[in-house]
């Protein structure tokens, strides 16, 4: 995609310094930006960068008085920053918008039903009796399995795997090897020692304005559903254990699990490689500090807790000061207790 | 699927009080059953639930005594959820099973078998010279590499990976998205502080019985093989480095690593996110709790383990305790100093 | 790929003793290999192996005495350790080499170039004006979306991924199921407790040499690269964030997760289950301890550094030595203080 200055400039509302017919075909930092790139000068802090960027043009502050030479075209809008956001929002939906049509070979069961404007890439694999929105990508090598629901507008990248049922609703956005669906680990111990797997036949459902990291677990639920509200946004390498329930925009980092029929909170914020046990409810607005093990349920809104086990960072924070210094503190220990047993 | 109460009941050797020709469809929690499932009722807790129940029919105790009018029909049998968990299996059974036949195009190489009933999904992938028992259901995406073997009634769901010349016994199921066989992680540091691939050249045997989690990964042996023995269960995300072995009917929760050549006993218990160092054995009946970092062999069955570096478990809460003590530990600390230099 | 003894002591510039015509097909340890399997000796201590050996060949040292009849050929050598790595090399290379040719159906885009000598498995995915060198394994249902550069004698096995724009070095091996380029975690918080995705327009760039382990996630920068440099190898189930820079020569072990925008240096050490926070930075030759949580950027080359957060690891060991026996500690004060009021 090739852009004029002058085509950046209307969308923008902005008015142009330099070659209005000069063509940029991508974004870039400002410090980083080469020929055919748009760059933008926000922080003052980065001025000098104007003056020897090789970018062929920037956005800046209608207020930027230049004090230099610049080789780049200059687009001046009220907040540069805003602006670029913007673009790189036009940017990203075109790329995947550009996406279109159906590649073959793909399959599509009997009983199928996809909406118009989609993309289906090829080796992509839809089971029977699915029913899919309109506008949704659904790249190359997916797999979704029979009696799956898509809402509109939702992107599937390549090699996500949708087992028998999953609900998926609008505007998700689903990561490269995503697995939804997978059966809950659930095996019941027999008197001969052996473990005899619990039938596990509920289904994952993800209500709209989702966001799935890449290779992330989520299982289907013993029975019913393990379902994840909307909004939220759970990152690569995340496993979401059966009958877990997470609430609104709430936010989860790489590598943290959540054990099997816990209730996450609204506009929770979950740090990376974090572990919660099964069967504990986390209140709305809880935020966990990486690394953490949370053993206990948290009852309170807007509870900060760090460690393994987690409890108050604050006192976390605090417990870990004086971790360091344990030597020290023995060692006074030992030096009193010598005391007393010499007087 | 869609089943008379009549039919149920007679699966179960029960009786029938209502209706014995309304029809379910699927099985639900008594709580959450709508019009066409069938629930059960076992805790005498959940009795209120039977007369508020939209569910169609609910299996229960031959003892129940009902004492509000209800409009299911009731299954009586001696143990309600023995009965239902029955049915349970039942249903996942039939519809694992009721996937069969060829879905093309999908790829097998020279030299290779496959045993009656299977199922081979589109885009699935068999490389040259494989074995593969009766009763397998191939997902679509899978792959398979040469040279492998696959024994009786075993599931590979949707995009599971089986490296040339691994070996999965019979009643095995891997979910979507595993990996068994890529290359151990090993490279010899060299004199220049680059590294050289040590090649893996060994492979990946799993016994009978055998369940591996979505996207776990266990990598081939550098010589040999990597080992999972009869009837262990292994759940999402979990890697298992090359040269382990893994002892019978043991349970990995998830995201759990081993690292190379370690060995864990059977019947062990290996709860979420440890992390356990190489060349080191557990004994049998080992439990190591969640996040713990395992260090060190463990030598008497039945230890319980917990903590990173993990010790005695019961040691391991008892210092906790303290730990969350430690700055008013220190703060007496300093006052018993200050009293000692006063005097 | 079966080879006589005769063939083999050429390739190694060895002398035999036994039947140069015995064939092998396998390389094996000697406590383990069977009829057909080539394997060696180095260790005195495994000495008393060579004569109950099966194997059909076994490479000596040439200053070996035998003291006892041996059923295997020998092939003596100056250095068995390093003649046997060097066939184990052969193997492996050979195994990978071997496949090649276009297996159908598989999928390339308009104006994508791959070089010559190459495989693409069936059922592989390559977009639209993708440059692919020479050499180069592409195993089935790889993806690889628009724009992507693969260096020469890259192996890409089953289900690897790489997003739109990628660019992966030479003699680059990724292991099943990594995905490269899936989108950075950035989340705009709104004043409704919403979030906003951040689009995420750059890329991930692998120099050469690199290892990438299975089901590894790699995330493109929000602009600009997520850049691996030269020679690095990174194990299984990783996570590495938006605009992460690793430098040479450093391995990093399974189911660590690297934040966004850190940099690590050259030839680092990252143990298993690392955690590392965003935004910092550790030295060249940094070590970090299994199951750390790095909080802080490391300033001086070659720093060692353990622990949740991490600290030095000497000191942390001191700290974590005292922490066991925090309940004796706690004892010890308790009793001081009580000698105390009671003075």
């Amino acid at each position: 995609m090739e852009f004029t200055v002058q085509q950046i400039a209307d969308l923008l509302q902005g008015t142009i310094e330099g070659d209005n017919l000069s063509k940029v075909s991508t974004l870039a930092k400002i410090e980083e930006a080469g020929p055919g790139a748009l760059a933008f000068l926000s922080n003052p802090k980065y001025e000098h960068f104007l003056y020897s960027t090789n970018a062929s043009a920037v956005i800046v502050s209608d207020k930027l008085e230049v004090k230099k030479s610049v080789s780049a075209a200059l687009i001046r809008v009220t907040d540069p920053y805003s602006s670029f956001s913007t673009l790189l929002q036009y940017y990203q939906t075109a790329l995947i918008a550009s996406k279109t049509g159906v590649e073959e070979p793909c399959f599509m069961g009997d009983g199928s039903q996809i909406g118009d404007n989609h993309y289906r890439g090829a080796f992509s694999y839809i089971g029977h009796n699915c029913k899919i929105g309109s506008n949704v990508r659904i790249f190359p090598q997916v797999y979704i399995g029979d009696n799956v629901q898509i809402g509109d507008n939702t992107t599937l990248f390549a090699g996500v795997k949708l087992y028998t049922n999953t609900v998926v609703g609008s505007n998700c956005t689903i990561h490269a090897g995503a697995v939804l669906g997978s059966d809950g680990f659930g095996f019941a111990p027999q008197p001969d020692g052996t473990y005899k797997a619990i039938p596990q036949i509920g289904n994952v459902v993800l209500e709209d304005d989702i966001s799935v990291g890449a290779n992330t677990t989520i299982d289907c639920a013993t029975m019913g559903s393990t379902l994840i509200r909307k909004g939220t946004k759970i990152d690569n390498l995340v496993q979401v254990a059966h009958n877990v329930e997470v609430g609104r925009h709430t936010v989860i980092a790489s590598q943290t699990g959540i054990s099997g029929s816990t209730k996450i909170g609204n506009n929770c914020v979950i740090a990376g490689q974090v572990g919660i046990v099964g069967h504990i409810s986390l209140a709305d607005k809880t935020t966990v500090g990486a690394q953490s093990g949370v053993s206990k349920s948290v009852k309170e809104t807007g509870t900060i807790i760090q460690g393994s086990p987690a409890f108050d960072y604050k006192q976390n924070l605090r417990a870990m000061t004086v971790f360091r210094k344990l030597p020290e503190l023995q060692r006074d220990l030992d030096l009193l207790l010598k005391d007393k047993s010499t007087n």
